[in-house]
């Protein structure tokens, strides 16, 4: 019998946040390296949190109109080249395939690294009138792009993600819709990953390459650096005049349709880990936990253990009936110390301990993962355990997030001159939020990232601020902006 | 007004079986031709079947007890060469990148054509002991295989598919495995689809390359030739042995696992079409059909107009609650006619005809896909559409298989003389299956399709025959084989 969490230990966080990170990644088994390069493995730990949190959002884009299509992994090397700032942004990370069934391609087809290309090449095909719009396509895939230093979901050379593309008649239906998507997408991570979000303006620097404006979801890791979650881009017509999109419009006159294009990744599992995981490992959210609850049967003597068991299956199929994902941790040769340690590592909401005693009393013990000892313990009644495991996670999943909006509240400090903005990002750490007066010159901007490596993560989009002065240049400055150092 | 079906005419499928395919297939606007050379756009309504159909066969595959994961897209060149039946299956069928990040690859990445050989790389480092087993891991991804002849779903460079892959500690288990896996795509494919099975063992010929067994579902289309429709197979320790897969019995020794694979493809939905599909369209079963009851609205004056729409909204709310994937066709500008055969073009299963006369009289008409005509038509209370909706779609759904299996018991013939069967392969057409004795030798087998162009599509599991003589060469032989024409 051992109680040794395993061999592989995981590195406290508070020690080392980059090797806590990894080391918790490998021994929760949620993804292992491959060995292609920068390519990794999504395992069904893993994976499993991402299509919990992939079918939750494909309900909400579904409701917003959008539907689902699939287009070619392969782009013709010379689409790319259509649209100037795009082809800038994306060639010099691409994979190139250059011979197909033995032999060298005519031209050479890029894998996609993001589908506004080919997908506007088809709109094209698809818009003549009115009648065909608003056009709303979303899409889920894997996309590539030859990254130099990688990092385990944050950044892979293949990813996977959805991609929205829309296209509408009118320039405010096409803006509305961007913001509409931004929104979709904050209320997901608030409600559903428990990642409190900045939403806002990226500045023209971080713009993706041929959108007129990018919003983003921000949100801010445990180690107090940004990390993007996700980004909807009002396009303009910039796509629908490089692959001359057209449409008669309700005066007959031939015109552009204006678009958008939003998209969140597996890069939110990278999310999920550092916003909440602890010394202790992974913490996850009862709305994308693959095992929300872990029953730990506690026993010596084998008459006992019957009992036991035999008690703790019953209320597997009590969690089970209330649609709650659970588990019975029947392992031999491990103490119920080991166990709960290792679930805890593995970041499962809610466990459940019963022993001989609690069979004789009719009770067991429920305990909190967001809650640590034995604050977070709580008595319940053997035939209540499924109502009261549905209570708890609901409390958890929305604790979880005031945890988490507290952790980026007191990371995230209002910064009145440059000075204090330096000190703020000294040292290797993160240093959360600096809330500035930008006055949104690029000159200032690049001033910041170059001296103190934060860049501008972003304009947040609810301004109630009065007007003030830049912290760089001390002219004046009508909003505030949120730089971070970032991942 | 008009009640033309629409400029874009489908051929009927009486006429041309293959032009009445891709008409039917960009008319009702399931998929389009793409830039890229084999490769096609998944479009909307065509993408919602596949999801219908991919999201039931992700439940049952988990009832299995297999996980989802994901690997990488790519795999290093030199994987392909570990085993040798592989590499010679598919080197000659790869698309090769050779380019990344603006740098020349200093070995070559090939694009997954499938993914035994990476996935089994995979397995080796997580596979050590007897109780890693059995390990059943399962994906749902895209590959590349460069393909000479393509045809919209069934041939496409690009496809969409699960593959499953597992590894067990006794033959006995993987061989079971292998045959639990062909019975649950059996029954989907017979439940979920309407589309009857033969399911059999393939003949060495026609095995997957690295498998020591490969089975398989094979369906009959509408014009005679045999579909393969999911095949799965037992690779014995071939993979496992190429990449030193080993892990410590329960006698402390080191051996090899044993594995299977086992997939289905967005070929499946070319399966539909031309299982189910007539000169008016496609036929969709309800379990897959993005929409399985459209709404007709019926009227010409206005005051009627604003009842008709009212009642019709009230009947598609109670069929949304009743959890029916419903549609109301308010579309101005095109006749009910029109309306009518669009929706008998795209498939629906359900219509529900509603006009002035029905609203005063409480009843509406309900008109099924299934079956032409009158006989296809009965009248409900319009309290009760929803309850009937429900029967009626249950039964539609059953129709199609009996239809399907009806049809394939017409067009499978049991042949005594290789005379016979030469006559029955005959002509341009498929000639439905020709169902003989064949003594297992590959030159009979060849002869056979050098002489007919039919292949020996199954060995089918169940034999219930007495020993017999070999259609071809008159030795003898104990089993029966179905051989036929196939895409």
């Amino acid at each position: 019998m051992t109680d040794k969490p395993d061999e592989k230990k995981v590195t406290p966080r508070s020690q080392d946040f980059a090797a806590w990170y990894n080391d918790l990644i490998l021994r929760a088994e949620l993804a292992d390296y491959s060995p292609v390069r920068g390519c990794i493995v999504f395992r069904p730990d893993g994976f499993a949190i991402w299509e919990a949190l992939r079918d939750e959002l494909d309900r909400r884009i579904k409701k917003t109109g959008a539907r689902n299509a699939y287009f070619p992994l392969f782009i013709p090397q010379s689409f790319l080249h259509k649209e100037a700032q795009h082809v800038e942004g994306f060639a010099p990370e691409v994979a190139v395939v250059t011979h197909g069934g033995g032999k060298e391609l005519e031209e050479p087809l890029i894998v996609r690294p993001t589908s506004e290309t080919i997908i506007n090449h088809m709109f094209a095909q698809w818009i003549h009138s009115h009648r065909d719009l608003p056009l709303m396509i979303n899409q889920w895939c894997n996309v590539v792009r030859w990254e130099m230093r990688t990092r385990i979901f944050l950044r892979t050379t293949e990813f996977l993600w959805q991609e929205g593309h829309t296209a509408h008649a009118m320039r405010a239906e096409a803006e509305a819709e961007t913001l509409t998507m931004l929104e979709v997408y904050r209320k997901f991570a608030e409600e559903i990953l428990a990642i409190p979000i900045v939403a806002g303006r990226k500045s023209a620097a971080e713009r993706f390459p041929g959108a007129e404006e990018t919003y983003t979801i921000e949100g801010l890791m445990g180690d107090g650096r940004a990390l993007q979650c996700g980004t909807s881009h009002f396009l303009g017509q910039n796509f629908a005049r490089a692959f001359e999109i057209r449409f008669l419009d309700e005066k007959n006159e031939l015109v552009h349709p204006w678009q958008t294009s939003w998209g969140v990744s597996t890069r939110l599992l990278g999310a999920i880990i550092m916003t909440h995981g602890d010394d202790q490992g992974l913490r996850l959210p009862p709305a994308v936990a693959s095992t929300q609850v872990v029953i730990v049967p506690i026993w010596r003597k084998a008459d006992e253990g019957e009992r036991v068991v035999t008690a703790a299956r019953s209320i597997l199929l009590a969690l089970e009936n209330a649609g709650i994902r659970a588990r019975l941790d029947e392992r031999d040769g491990v103490t119920p110390g080991f166990k709960f340690n290792d679930w805890e590592m593995r970041g499962v909401p809610l466990r459940v301990e019963i022993g001989p005693r609690d069979v004789a009393s009719g009770e067991v013990v429920l305990a909190r993962r967001d809650i640590p000892g034995p604050a977070g313990k709580s008595k319940a009644a053997m035939n209540e355990v499924a109502v009261r495991a549905t209570a708890l996670l609901s409390e958890i999943q929305k604790n979880m997030l005031v945890q988490a909006r507290a952790a980026m509240d007191a990371n995230t400090h209002p910064v009145m001159s440059y000075d204090q903005l330096r000190t703020q990002m000294e040292g290797e750490g993160g240093g959360g939020f600096a809330d500035v007066y930008w006055c949104g010159n690029p000159v200032c901007e690049t001033k910041i990232r170059e001296e103190t490596r934060a860049t501008c993560r972003a304009i947040p989009l609810n301004q109630s601020h009065p007007p003030g002065k830049c912290v760089v240049c001390g002219e004046p400055a009508s909003e505030r902006a949120l730089f971070a150092k970032a991942y």
